[in-house]
């Protein structure tokens, strides 16, 4: 079971990596098949054709986000702390993934409308956490005097922009970019910043 | 003259944003000369072709932040001020333009290696400007203690991703995202800021 799931989250990666370099219409079955060694009906024996892989492919990114971002985050009381893990997980997970899933999540246009909506729910329910948590922290005075969502917002372009630009085994080191980009978004919401430290 | 570049101008904004919602392989030019008003031959007049049409809306795109952020910020001599103007304009140019161009910006993979390359430039010259920005102001003591490439794209990222989530007309008015976005990015970035002061 454990096997068949690995081998999935594998198929995702790899259909997410052709997606993004020769976009998704372009992107053929055959294509798919032919980087992950299987047949066409190999293929469908996961899946029941492009846009179910493309579903799949967009599920498993907000899975991960799920289990590795907001799960830890979520049980964590205080404001401050919540922000630091969900900020510093979500930095770290699109660096080691490498940011393909995250680039394909946003190609919504893609999706039948029953799909787009599960994504968009998904997508929405993060958002809310990220937002409530800076109005927390408006509450306990510590936010700066910024609109909560416009905050929240700014902060997920820089986290997913990431994907855009960062080289994986390139000159700045995964670390180098978590630590900085904590610092830049700490000090740009939180009151009287001086230094961030480091939450892992 | 002028004219016809309007026409044109009109003619990139109206593809970018069927292709928003389409996909780029799934717009065909009849999609577009319907939504313009021009049957394929006169499409035709304008355009070269589907790929043409694709690097030219990148070419507007990149036109218009040369234009209006590029041009006027570059210069003002004190880096601090450069900054402001650089996030101000930039940000109001994608909420009165609506985000499609730039969500087109990022269709990279679509275009020919030589368009590629000269869109792969010019983007390359608006953060290199950013990032000489920000050492300059990293050199006068003014930065936060950030490596200006990551607190660049960063910048670039929260920017850029307001063409996902902004609706125009919506509940959040353009000066309101514009005065809390250089809140977040200034305190971000800069050592000690307590107010960011509007620069328009």
């Amino acid at each position: 079971m454990r096997r068949r799931e690995d081998r999935a989250n594998h198929i995702y990666r790899v259909a997410a990596q052709i997606m993004c370099r020769k976009g998704y219409e372009a992107t053929s079955m055959n294509d798919i098949g032919a980087a992950v060694g299987l047949t066409k009906p190999g293929l469908y024996h996961y899946l029941r054709g492009k846009e179910d892989l493309l579903f799949r492919i967009m599920s498993y990114g907000m899975d991960v986000v799920d289990d590795l971002v907001i799960a830890p985050a979520k049980p964590i009381a205080d404001a401050e702390q919540r922000l630091r893990t969900m900020i510093d997980r979500h930095v770290n997970r699109i660096m080691e993934e490498g940011g393909e899933v995250t680039i394909i999540l946003e190609e919504m246009w893609a999706l039948k409308p029953s799909h787009r909506e599960i994504i968009r729910l998904r997508k929405r329910a993060y958002f809310d956490l990220l937002r409530r948590t800076l109005l927390q922290l408006d509450g306990e005075g510590k936010l700066n005097k910024v609109n909560a969502t416009v905050a929240a917002f700014s902060l997920l372009g820089m986290i997913n922009w990431i994907s855009r630009w960062h080289v994986r085994g390139g000159k700045l080191k995964p670390s180098d970019v978590a630590d900085n980009m904590l610092e830049v978004a700490l000090h740009g919401l939180l009151r009287g910043k001086t230094a961030a430290k480091k939450s892992r």
